[in-house]
């Protein structure tokens, strides 16, 4: 078992010695289309990655890495760590680093960058007694992936994201911490589709709403299956989305109405569904 | 009653005449040195606040405006809402769209910037069953500030800031969303003091540590008056500082250690301090 890997640092290293310098290489043009339009990143079913960490989760995962982008410098620093790896599947390619500082995102990048495939869409198999949330309509690719890396780490079984900003823009990966790498998550962009698939489930669907009305959070018993709808960050759900669900739900709050961020409010439901 | 404002709103119009294009206008120097040093905050006892709400939020607590600076298009859009409130001890100065833009933090600026009067430092004064947070060496702003919004949202009682980021930097008042001005905030850098104001004031203490072996939170009873202290964002509360608080408390995590990030947690501890 030992050799294989071995072997691999050997190969991956005399591969290592093109150091590519130019923008116009095919391979850093493909990677900066991916980071800025999801049209693209639909089109060629590819993401980017950017850092150690989460480049680290997505081979610890086995999550399709397409190509593996290191800077000289982060050859050096991080080089015997990542080609360990059973990268067999992954082009590697070590870039100046001038050229990693035009393509990063962050000021003080570490220079590791990678290409990943999309994964196929799965339908979700719902767990018994299994805890969902479901994104609708969330925007802001921070938020969205505080909510995924929360729902990690609160042992949430599974997101459903819906009508919601990317999920494979670098903004949103880079904020779940690599949770979109462990996470069980679902796109079902159609409302109908989406309430056929959590009647089907057998889920009680709890609609996350501001309303003085709906039932404190504090006071819903949470038994057998369940999915909360959280809305968007500024608007709430739809009407007609809350309306279908099997009951509406509230976090009592203190002061301004509103003055909860929308992250914040998915962390306390889900720490709620789960505790 | 009415009177007043509509020749406040008069005399206003008649000072907005001049239009400051300058970035060596002498306002505009003090608002970008305190927009981007603590030194001249602390030494001016004045902070910079940007973007319509805030100010607003500003004005309406009567937090010590000194100036009110609004942009031509700002001036047009927004300046009937705003100059209706008592500023008598505010200057309002106009300034360029071109300046605006320039003086401004986000892209999409809506060229509403104002100055403000640092508080005078207080002693927290603590209620029978208050319940307390102290955010012990965070760095994050954006944290900071999202941890002083949801305390002021959940309706925690008061907020001891130590060893933390500057409470006056532009990234964490835009992150409290307001919260700042309503929130009782005390800060104490002195870790002695600050365990004697904790020991005085009779608050039981709960160090907020990530350990299998601390008090889960779902197992603790929170009666009586209430502090807890929560750590820096990567390293947590340093040993001694946890070792000083009557018990150690944990939130139950799944997967990854370390995977929530701070302010979510702190967002956990602070709901079960209050339902």
């Amino acid at each position: 078992m030992q050799k294989q890997p071995r072997r691999q640092v050997k190969e991956a290293r005399s591969l290592l010695e093109n150091i590519i310098t130019s923008k116009d290489n095919p391979v850093i043009k493909l990677y900066q289309k991916l980071s800025s339009s999801k049209k693209e990143r639909l089109q060629y079913g590819l993401f980017v990655l950017e850092g150690l960490r989460i480049t680290e989760d997505a081979i610890r995962e086995e999550s399709g890495l397409s190509h593996l982008i290191v800077t000289e410098q982060a050859r050096e620093k991080f080089g015997e760590r990542l080609f360990q790896a059973d990268l067999r599947d992954t082009r590697i390619i070590v870039i100046s680093n001038e050229l990693g500082n035009k393509i990063a995102s962050t000021d003080n990048t570490q220079g590791v960058f990678a290409i990943c495939r999309i994964p196929q869409q799965r339908q979700m198999t719902f767990a018994e007694n299994g805890r969902y949330i479901v994104l609708f309509g969330l925007q802001d690719p921070g938020n969205v992936g505080m909510m995924i890396r929360t729902a990690d780490a609160l042992g949430i079984d599974g997101v459903i994201m819906s009508k919601s900003c990317d999920l494979y823009s670098p903004k949103v990966i880079r904020s779940t911490m690599g949770s979109v790498f462990r996470m069980d998550i679902m796109i079902e962009n159609d409302a109908d589709r989406l309430f056929e698939l959590l009647t089907q489930s057998g889920a009680e669907t709890s609609a996350a709403i501001i309303d003085k009305d709906a039932i404190p959070v504090t006071e819903c018993s949470f038994t057998g299956r369940q999915a909360v709808l959280i809305g968007n960050e500024g608007n709430g759900l739809p009407p007609d989305i809350s309306a279908r669900c099997s009951r509406r739900v509230t976090i009592p709050m203190h002061g301004t109405v509103n003055s909860l961020n929308a992250a914040m409010a998915a962390g306390i439901l889900m720490w709620e569904l789960k505790k």
